[in-house]
């Protein structure tokens, strides 16, 4: 970073950047709407991130208005797709524990069927639903109102007055406390249980009723992303997620938060004791798939409630629900070989690494 | 073993000691029955080994006639305790699967509970099917004539006329072909795969329905122990072993049978690319528990065909089939991590290990 340059600079060009790749999302949403959701997702959630880092250098209350807006819409114009991404995981799935030995028409193979039909049709209800509140999203004032908002970033961002300060003194600690915020996070995760391969802990309680009758734990109000909303808002499905995931799914959002701050020029390099920002980006990418498999998981236990399904039926979603807990499992041991610091919690910060 | 020792004494001193601890079971039946069946399978089992092993230096069709009456007391006597354990596997399973999150009578824990009694019920009508059965065998002319034939082991060992030769010279070839059984049968199993955690391949295939309707595959005729007797008789109970499971019963086979040879006095050290003694034992522990898990998913399995259930019943068991396969999975994992070969297949045998 050039001495002269301010911390504000920096950011006002960084966030500028994100918004025009929003706005040209908004405004090319009608030629591909998957493309446009996911760019909408993707520079929505490194904006809701970015005020959450560097909001001691920004307007204060218009960022902390603006990051929960953010997170409202990325699920909005997201959800639909979840869905359909949940259907697939859970058809290849069937396909994969109905593979092999074939015999025609046995009851297995038959609850399998069932249940694959079972969930295609709760799935596609869901992505239905999800679909109309989108089309509503997109046409509403709340919408605009953002963008409105994402505009402002990409043309005259509101700074906070020290922002004027230089940026190679403000930028390294304000990110590096993003960092820290998620070395506390995975600190407090059973690493050393989820290193052990088929430590059994994801099966664990499979078979418990939750406390709680239903709704979700996850508001979106857990970590820096502002688009960690797992789990909330899937009406009629699963019964909330499971307590014990919901540390995962934070450290998902806080890895996302970390690896976007150090992506700011000047930022500086991860402080000791965390991944490099390969190893950020593939561990976050073990948690993403934990929380598809959880997520997974649940919808086949919602599923399995259904009234009136057969006995074969809810065998075959069983063993779907074991299997996508496992994976889940799986995911959590990826992470855990994925987390290699670069150098113990207690070396100076500030080595010659770049 | 010091010169002019020969083959056929260190042979019949082997099995003397072994026929001695049978009788002393069959004997001692009455004050402690468990105990005695334990003692009767581990001395039956490592003779018939032996005579599989040592059967060139054998009066050869002597030992053929043995060896699978051997195996069928075997079986006989231990498989009602096998039903005891394969119950407490599975509600131990069961207890971990309905752990944490207590909510009073929720439709997961009831079926659970409902899971939990009908493979009691289950198990126990087995297991009372296999008491009958063993107690009808003790009583039996077939099992007295097997006391008969494991007396004249311990006074007077029918011997081929060539055990005369020296036991340096003709009892190391003999072991290591044991041994290379078990490594040929090693060679063929995909331990590539089993090594890395979680690749779901115990479950592929869970909800396929068998292509034969009923009926084990594995009838004791599959290796050298004379025990192997996975699988079959189990009446009323899962549709025989999956067949991808039937390479892993056999190295559980062959591995007893190449660590009992190497026991022998004089048999020399394991032969090139094979575990020492202690990574033997081990690896034949965990394709125990691999087998102990894939029985426990076909009982699951086979429970879920019970008419009448309810689909809460069904998921429960659907889970549990699951999380037994994962278990089967596990083990294999294991094993393969246990697999460390002393030294490169291709490295001279006879090298200076004990």
């Amino acid at each position: 970073m050039p001495e002269g340059v301010t911390a504000g600079e920096v950011i006002a060009g960084h966030l500028a950047a994100l918004a025009v790749r929003f706005l040209r999302a908004v405004r090319d949403r009608q030629a591909d709407e998957a493309a446009a959701a996911a760019a909408l997702r993707a520079s929505g959630g490194r904006i809701a991130a970015a005020l959450h880092t560097w909001e001691p250098l920004l307007d204060p209350g218009w960022a902390r208005e603006l990051r929960p807006e953010l997170g409202w819409l990325c699920e909005e114009v997201t959800r639909e797709y979840r869905y359909a991404a949940r259907l697939a995981r859970l058809t290849g799935a069937l396909h994969r524990l109905a593979a092999g030995r074939a015999a025609p028409a046995g009851p297995s193979a038959a609850g399998a069927a069932r249940a694959g039909a079972l969930l295609e049709r709760r799935l596609t209800q869901g992505r239905s639903r999800a679909r109309s509140a989108a089309l509503q999203a997109y046409g509403s004032g709340r919408f605009h109102a953002v963008a409105d908002a994402v505009a402002l970033l990409a043309s005259d961002t509101p700074l906070a007055g020290r922002a004027t300060g230089p940026a190679g003194q403000l930028l390294p600690p304000l990110a590096a406390g993003a960092c820290r915020a998620l070395a506390d996070a995975v600190a407090a995760l059973p690493l050393g249980v989820a290193g052990s391969p088929y430590n059994t802990q994801a099966l664990h309680g499979t078979l418990a009723d939750p406390a709680a009758p239903a709704g979700g734990t996850g508001n979106g109000s857990t970590g820096s992303g502002g688009t960690g909303t797992h789990g909330s808002g899937d009406e009629g499905e699963g019964d909330g997620e499971d307590p014990r995931d919901t540390p995962w799914h934070r450290v998902r959002v806080l890895a996302r938060g970390c690896r976007y701050a150090l992506e700011v020029p000047g930022a500086g390099p991860p402080p000791p004791g965390m991944p490099q920002a390969a190893g950020l980006y593939g561990a976050g990418r073990a948690l993403d798939r934990h929380r598809d498999a959880a997520e997974a998981a649940e919808a086949a236990a919602g599923a399995a409630r259904t009234p009136r399904i057969t006995p074969a039926t809810a065998y075959a979603l069983g063993v779907l629900h074991a299997d996508q807990r496992t994976e889940a499992e799986a995911a959590r041991y990826a992470f855990s070989t994925l987390w290699r610091p670069t150098a113990p919690a207690t070396a100076p910060s500030g080595g010659p690494t770049t």
